[in-house]
């Protein structure tokens, strides 16, 4: 198993791109391929003591796709940008999965171009695990499709299924569709028209509409939605459990000096919770629907979050999730309501 | 100032709204009338030992609009449904803003049927308060209208500036668009064909886009969004907030004989949060737009949540904030890029 990181993407590339990528080979039994320019990372694998680990390597990219700039412009024009370049060593079969913290839009662009996508599947999602309280839920799609038709979130539907049964290991996964209300008649037009071909498929256990309560109760595992829907639920998810977090410290700081004394006490719950609220404990969410193995990291991603990101990676492709979506996706032929 | 409260509507009535009522006569300087079966009524009344107060009185309605109904179907035919006979007390002058806890849905219908909107007001929006680290975000719309074409975003951004203003007491309040990034390029079609419209607007100060993460952290004070997304915002907000505390409890559960006897100094301030979270301190939320006064409440509103909600009808009354979105609708005139 061979995974391509791109090491020049995110906040803290490529410094912590490559410290989580050190601690990956030494803890999973993987090979390691650092994308980007070999100027900056070979010096940082000196600096840590890892430039003799036999199973990381370094693979040159010159260019780096930037925040700022158009993905799909950025894609086409700039044939060796790291993450372009790490997708290329998939599809040319030298690596088996990417990882990328840089650009979200940047990422799916390249794996579109560069891998393509998996027969009877239009558009990509991305899959992100949010804990829960029982466990996890899986989100998507949270943000590569934003205009998304009910067919799209039909095959997100499978897709997600998928993940959350041989990644997650949960058995027969309930998926619910992200509505307004419990029944079948509630909801905007997409959702309208996405229920009844939701309950047509064979392959997935639909359990009907769930409502945003419904994601950190636990009462669901799969949660489909619109990318833009996805996207803002995922962005506040994150700030609320921050701000819980800092009210609650407001709380205890205020609360005088014994109450503050046994707040010392209390910390370790208190690093439990934060530890569960923690994307960085999750590493990152797959991109479903391409050819191939495409995991795309928050873009404040540090060394831990990379190295949970290889894990996932690891398991995507040891569990053939991309053979089992094709297969899925041909039992369940073109499911649509708009004649085409 | 006189209010007509449905006293059917909601998880708890008529038991906690007659209770509400009660609290609230007593403590503002208002009118209420509780407005449905008299028979279920005047025995609470007597039994809480407030039959003689002369600011509540009963006007009987026959009728009551169920959760599962129809709700254009249920206020047409329900003539005397007690959400119905309130709103016709405000049309008719007898009362000067409803409220209702009963099916968001009914209570929109209702409110359109019966009060018409405000000229240039296309769609109302409910506009719900929320939480953040530091005051309160206004969100709308949170559920009244859920397909929201661009001019419909447009007026409920012009509607929340006015409701933050007046009846929050924030000068000059920050107007986000609800976003998945700050960039005016990103977003669905919705969001970019709104943005270039909210930026025309000379009664609103438009920040941009804003972010989920936004919402809690308190960078803005109106958050604008259509009423689906405003919906899945709204109950995630809610079901997240009361899943940390419940883990935030299980982890100091489990944490030992001292650290729960800490926790136990510790309870104020988490009180204290649990408070600041807490929607019922908030009480309801108005629906902007309509040409009346029109609050409504959380279905499962206790006594608490109706006399609060009374408090900001109040608020909304004395403001005259019809009359300043009736002004600064005609002030901006026809603002759409589509056409019509």
């Amino acid at each position: 198993m061979r995974v391509a990181v791109d090491a020049m993407g995110g906040d803290f590339a490529p410094n912590e791109i490559v410290l989580g990528a050190i601690e990956a080979v030494k803890e999973f039994s993987c090979e390691v391929v650092l994308v980007g320019d070999e100027t900056k990372i070979k010096p940082l694998l000196e600096r840590y003591g890892a430039q003799a680990l036999s199973n990381l390597t370094v693979y040159h990219a010159s260019q780096v796709i930037e925040m700022h700039e158009h993905p799909g412009a950025a894609v086409r024009k700039k044939k060796d940008a790291s993450v372009v370049v790490a997708t290329r060593l998939v599809k040319e079969g030298n690596c088996d999965v990417v990882i990328s913290a840089g650009s979200t839009g940047a990422a799916v662009a390249a794996a579109m171009f560069g891998l393509g996508r998996i027969k009877g599947i239009e558009r990509p999602s991305i899959a992100t695990p949010i804990p829960n309280l029982s466990g996890t839920t899986v989100l998507l799609d949270s943000g590569a499709n934003v205009d998304s038709k009910p067919k799209h979130l039909v095959q997100s539907a499978i897709m997600g299924s998928i993940y959350a049964e041989y990644v997650l290991g949960i058995k027969n996964p309930r998926i619910g569709l992200l509505n307004i209300g419990e029944e079948e008649t509630k909801g905007n037009e997409q959702a309208l028209a996405t229920y009844p071909l939701l309950k047509q498929l064979t392959t997935i256990n639909f359990i009907g509409n769930v409502e945003g309560r419904d994601i950190p109760k636990g009462t669901v595992d799969v949660v489909v939605c619109d990318g833009f829907v996805g996207n803002v639920v995922l962005k506040l998810g994150e700030g609320l459990a921050s701000a819980i977090m800092q009210l609650l410290k407001e709380a205890i700081q205020n609360s005088g000096f014994i109450a503050k004394m046994a707040s010392l006490m209390v910390l370790p719950a208190f690093r439990g919770l934060k530890k569960k609220l923690d994307y960085a404990e999750y590493g990152g969410a797959p991109l479903l629907g391409v050819d191939g193995g495409f995991i795309i990291c928050h873009g404040s991603s540090k060394a831990k979050a990379i190295k949970n990101a290889i894990r996932v990676a690891k398991e995507f492709t040891d569990k053939r999730v991309v053979d089992h979506i094709r297969e899925n996706i041909a039992k369940e032929g073109v499911i649509t309501n708009e004649g085409d």
